[in-house]
C-alpha cells in the first residue's frame, strides 16, 4: 500500500456516505452533467478562500487571480467579483480575462514568449504589460508609438534569489524570465524616457511552497529588492506585484501553508519597508492556492479487474484531464494526489487497488495502490486538489478522449 | 554544453540554408499555414517508411497503424491507403477511423476502459474489439445480444514477459491492460460458447524500443505464447496482433532500429511456428515507428535574450505542443530531442542556448544548452521526430495557447 495526499477539510458525505459538494450529491452533479468525467469547483469554497487570504494579509495588499490555474469562464467570471485583478499569460487569456468583465486596468500580463499581436491586443485594451526582456520593451515602445496609445509597462525583474521549497523556482541564476535586476534601473529609464507609464515591478521567485517561513524570507527579500531598484532609478514604483509562492498540499506528508503567518511577517515587512516604496501599493499573485481546493475531478469505474493479484479499478478518466495527478507534469517521482470513492466518502478503507485511466498507457494512473473502500463498475472515483492546472494542464485531445465536463456549483 | 538527439536523415537544406520538408522551403509552409508554431508531415516520408518495413518484414504479416500517434485527418486518410488496417484506442479514434475510408473489417480497438456506448459504437460497425477483461467480454456479449450482432471480439492477453529496453512497458507483472495469459483459455471458451466471432489474439509487449534482438526476443516469446494458448483452447487464432515495439531514435546515443534483422527473426520464428499457428494470421502494430519521422515541429523565436550570462531563445511553442520534447511526458531525466535551426539548417554551430517556448513556466523547454548557429527573433527552430505523440498528446489549452497548425504535404 502506498499513501495518498491529504483529503481537504471541508468536504463531507450526506447519510448515504456520497460526496457533497457544494452541498449537491457528486452523483447528481454527474447526472446534472450528462456525463463524466467532471471537474465540479464550488463557489462557495473559491469565496471563503479569498475571505481567508483577506483575512490573513494586510490590508493594503492586493490580490492578484493567475488564471492560468483554471480559466473555466464561470469561475473567472465568480473570480472577477472576488479578487482585484488578473494575472494572464497570453493573448488568449487576455480576451477571456476581458470576457469575464474584469477592467483592464487590473489586468496585468506576463510571459516570455509574447507576440506581437498578444502586446497590440494588451495596450490596446489598456492592460499592463509585465515585460520580459529589453527586446520585448522595444516592441511594445513601437506598438505603442505606432497606435498612438501610451502603453502601460511594469518591469518583471529576474530575482537574484528563489524560494526555498517551492515547486517550480522562477528565480535565482540564469532564467528565460524577467529582466536581470542588474539591468532593470536602465530599462526603467528608458521606458520613463520614452514616455510609457511605467507601472512598477513583478518580482515571481517561486510558486507552490509550503513552508511560510520560506514564503515570508522571500517576500522579504523581494522587498528589498524592489526598495534597491527604486533608488537606483530614483522613482517609486507604482505597483510591487511580490509574486506568489502559496502551494497547497497534494502529497502524503504535505500540510496547508500557514497564511497567518505568512501575513503577519508581511505586515511587519511592510511596517518596516524602505521610504522608497512608502507610496507603493503592493499585490500578491495567487492561482493555485485559490482554486485548487475547490476544484474535485469525478470520475466512474468502468471496470474492476484483477492481474497477478492485484486490483486494478479502470475508469473513465485519465491523464488526458489530470496529467499532474499521474505524476507525469513537473514531478520527478510519482506520488497519489488525494483520492476517494465518492460514493463511500468517508468509510474505512478495505482494500489496496490501482486505480488507473482509460488510456492504453502505462502512464496513465491516477491512483498506485491506494487503500480504499471497495469500488466496482459504476462507482465514482474522486480526486481532490483538481481545482487548478487540470482541464487546461492536460493533453485532452490524446486517443481521441475530448475534454471532461466542467461545472461550477 | 549539452548534446541534442540525431537528426533524421532524409532532411536537407535548400542553397540558402532553408530546411525543405517535402521539397518544400520551411519559411514558405509557415506562410503558406498562415502562422506558427507548426507541424508538418511528409506524405512522402510516410509512404517511404511503410514501403521500409514491407521490404524488410515477411509478406505473410500486415501491417497495422496505431492511430493514436497520430490522428491528423489528413495523415490518416494518407495512412488508410498504406496500411492493413488499423488500431484504435477510443469511440472518438473509431470514429475517426472510419471517416478515413479504413474499412471496419480492419479496425481493432483495444483500451483498458472501453465505455458501453465504445463498445456498441464498434460492435454495430463491425470492428474487432480487443478485449481487455471478462467484465469487459461480458458487456460486449450483452451488447451484441441487444443489438442482434454477432461481435468480432479478440482476446488482448497480458503476457508473463515484457519487451526489454522498451520505454512503456505493457507485459510482464500485474497490468491493466489485457487478460492474464493463465485465464485466457477459459474466457475464449466463453466467447466460442456465446457464439461470438473470434479474432484471435492480441500481445502487446512494450513500445519504443530501439534493440532489433530484443524485439525478435519478445516476437518469438509472442509466438510461442499465442501457440500455447491455442493448444490450450484447441483452436487456431485466426489473427495474432504481435504488438509494435520499434521505436525511433529521440536522444542522443539512439541509433535507429534494425528492421531487416527483426523482419529476417520474425520470418525465421514464423517459419518455425507451432502447427496450431499453421494457418493463422499475423500482424504488427506500429504507430511511432510509421510517423515520427515524417514530421517536424516548427516554431518562431520571438525573442532573444540573455541571463546571468546564459542566452535564451524564446520561441512562439512550447510544451502546449511538445510535452515530451520539453521531458515531460514519460521520462524520469530531460534529454534534448533533435533540434536545429531551420532557416540555416546543416550550419555549423556557433553559441550555446537555450530554447524554450512561450509558456510561464521553468518546464517549457525545448532545447537545454544546446549548440545551435545563431538565430534571433523571426528565425524558425525546428524539433524532429514530431510527427508522433506531438499536437494530440500535450496539452494545447494550458495558458490559453490553443492548438498548432497542421499540415501535411
Amino acid at each position: 500500500m502506498k499513501p495518498h495526499g491529504p483529503i481537504p477539510s471541508g468536504f463531507s458525505a450526506d447519510a448515504d456516505g456520497m460526496l457533497l459538494i457544494g452541498g449537491r450529491r457528486a452523483d447528481d452533479l454527474a447526472k446534472a452533467a450528462g456525463d463524466t468525467p467532471l471537474f465540479v469547483y464550488d463557489g462557495a469554497m473559491l469565496a471563503a478562500r479569498v475571505a481567508e487570504w483577506r483575512r490573513a494579509m494586510p490590508a493594503e495588499v492586493q490580490l492578484h487571480y493567475a488564471m492560468k490555474a483554471n480559466p473555466y469562464a464561470p469561475l473567472l467570471g465568480r473570480m472577477a467579483g472576488l479578487v482585484d485583478g488578473f494575472d494572464v499569460a497570453s493573448g488568449g487569456e487576455l480576451a477571456a480575462a476581458l470576457a469575464s468583465g474584469m477592467s483592464a486596468d487590473h489586468i496585468s500580463f506576463a510571459g516570455p514568449g509574447k507576440r506581437d499581436r498578444e502586446l497590440e491586443a494588451a495596450i490596446s485594451a489598456g492592460a499592463t504589460i509585465n515585460l520580459e526582456s529589453a527586446g520585448e520593451a522595444d516592441r511594445a515602445l513601437a506598438i505603442g508609438a505606432r497606435l498612438g496609445v501610451v502603453p502601460r509597462l511594469a518591469v518583471r525583474v529576474n530575482p537574484d534569489f528563489d524560494l526555498k521549497g517551492s515547486g517550480m523556482k522562477m528565480g535565482g541564476g540564469a532564467k528565460p524570465f524577467g529582466v536581470d535586476a542588474v539591468a532593470v534601473p536602465a530599462l526603467v529609464g528608458r521606458l520613463l524616457e520614452a514616455g510609457a507609464d511605467w507601472r512598477g515591478f513583478h518580482i515571481f521567485a517561486g510558486s507552490q511552497a509550503l513552508d511560510a517561513g520560506a514564503i515570508a524570507d522571500t517576500q522579504a527579500q523581494t522587498l528589498a529588492l524592489a526598495a534597491r531598484l527604486a533608488a537606483e532609478i530614483g522613482r517609486t514604483p507604482p505597483l510591487v506585484n511580490l509574486g506568489g509562492g502559496m502551494g497547497v498540499p497534494y502529497f502524503p506528508g504535505d500540510t496547508a501553508v500557514d497564511a497567518v503567518a505568512v501575513g503577519r511577517a508581511l505586515g511587519d515587512a511592510l511596517a518596516a519597508r524602505d521610504r522608497r516604496l512608502a507610496d507603493s501599493r503592493f499585490a500578491m499573485e495567487l492561482g493555485r492556492w485559490l482554486v485548487a481546493e475547490a476544484g474535485v475531478y469525478l470520475t466512474r469505474v468502468v471496470d474492476r479487474k484483477t492481474s497477478h493479484g492485484e486490483t486494478f479499478l479502470v475508469t473513465d478518466g485519465g491523464l488526458h484531464h489530470q496529467l499532474a495527478a499521474s505524476g507525469n507534469f513537473g514531478t520527478v517521482i510519482r506520488r497519489n494526489y488525494p483520492i476517494a470513492v465518492a460514493n463511500r466518502f468517508g468509510a474505512e478503507p478495505s482494500e489496496t487497488v490501482s486505480v488507473v485511466g482509460c488510456l492504453c498507457t502505462p502512464l496513465d494512473r491516477l491512483g498506485d495502490q491506494v487503500a480504499l473502500p471497495y469500488a466496482d463498475v459504476h462507482d465514482l472515483v474522486v480526486i481532490f486538489q483538481a481545482g487548478a492546472y487540470g482541464a487546461t494542464a492536460s493533453p485532452s485531445a490524446f486517443l481521441g478522449q475530448g475534454r471532461a465536463q466542467e461545472m461550477l456549483v
